[in-house]
């Protein structure tokens, strides 16, 4: 989805500048394959969401060459470390669970501890800017969320540590959209819903879902920036699908 | 807490015998005030919910004396390692955090874990049977959250690590609800916000809340036990107040 998103904006904001980020640059081919066809327009740093210490020495990096960031899209998640979600309490391990939330929940919170100034000192080139000063954002936070995230739409239950870490990280959004809505700057924070997409994420469970409820990435990333060019102030701090249809906590 | 529940069940519940766990049971002598004061009544098992282990032999251990739980109310929980709050981004650490979850969070559902089939031999002693033999219930597992838990319900933000982590417990409590309610034996699973007690955790906040809304824990505790004495399968998966007025996701 990263990747996506990475190629998206390179292709359909000729002005945008893109940051990707991933833990082994080195053998990253299609960023690669990225870099040659826009020369110049995309950096990409090394960083591992598990370390605190990779979140802080990136953000410095952006500090120093670029000074601000309009857009974060926090896209990083796994399912559980076997790659499979518990479908029952028995499948259910602490050391599962601890490994889902600080890659899928810590990740995404260490990113807005380190990178909300740079978002402060965005220029709000994304979203839709109100005429109203006092409403204008500069910068937008996205947490990549999941509707099996929500606790009021959990019908079906299983897939503890995912459910539980899209849980924690809904509730990150909306403290983070309370705390950077505050002052002069403001800056939008959502959780979104990409869809079930194809991807390793979902592989093991593709052949449950019906055909044209399985989207590529294209599609999801496409619907998901449609949703983004239209985030204002007012849509802070609540849980949106690909659709742009909100979802409950 | 825990400690007050175990007052009120040996005080107010003349058959009942309770388990009580804690980390150092050899150095809390209030325990060791209540075995004596009630023979023969008290089962005192250490138990460090951060350690799976430790959840493992002690459900081991009851289930070879007992056979059988009617009641969990799981009360462990920490405001954050360093006892307070945070109230701004730049006062989380992902160590802070995952800490938070583990005892908060991957505790409690250890606990389910290991005490379900327990819960699921229960006699059904708590709660409101209805007179329909496939709707009631064998026991009942109470996951101690906190309003500041709920997502809908934040308008203040701050206390990342904590709101998180009781985040992350509701999903869990709702997941547990779902396939516990599964099959011939039902476990009535849910949260329980205790009001704002006169505890160590929320210790440093006492002066911002006013009188009337600090309780004792023995009034959170037997206002806690009157909505536990009301629960029944129609009343599981959700989260309920003091009061026992419902609280949003």
């Amino acid at each position: 989805m990263g990747l996506e998103f990475c190629r998206f904006l390179l292709s359909n904001k000729p002005g945008a500048v893109v940051i990707a980020t991933c833990r082994k640059p080195d053998s990253s081919h299609p960023l690669a394959d990225l870099n040659v066809r826009h020369p110049g327009r995309l950096t990409v740093l090394q960083l591992d969401v598990n370390r605190e210490v990779d979140v802080k020495e990136a953000a410095e990096t952006v500090q120093t060459e670029f000074g601000k960031v309009d857009l974060i899209i926090n896209s990083s998640a796994m399912l559980h470390p076997s790659g499979k979600g518990e479908t029952s309490l028995k499948e259910v391990s602490a050391q599962g669970i601890i490994s889902t939330l600080t890659t899928n929940t810590v990740g995404p919170l260490m990113m807005a501890k380190y990178f909300a100034p740079l978002l402060q000192r965005g220029s709000g080139a994304f979203g839709q800017q109100p005429p109203e000063k006092n409403k204008q954002h500069s910068g937008i936070l996205v947490n990549m969320s999941a509707r099996v995230g929500s606790i009021g739409d959990n019908a079906l239950g299983g897939w503890y540590s995912y459910r539980m870490s899209k849980a924690a990280l809904n509730m990150a959004t909306r403290n983070l959209s309370i705390e950077l809505s505050r002052g002069r700057s403001k800056v939008v924070c959502v959780s979104l819903h990409p869809g079930t997409v194809n991807t390793d994420l979902s592989r093991p469970y593709h052949r449950n879902v019906p055909k044209d409820k399985l989207f590529s990435t294209e599609y999801s990333v496409q619907c998901l920036m449609s949703v983004i060019d239209h985030l204002n102030v007012d849509k802070t701090g609540r849980a949106y699908a690909w659709d742009g249809s909100e979802i409950p906590w």
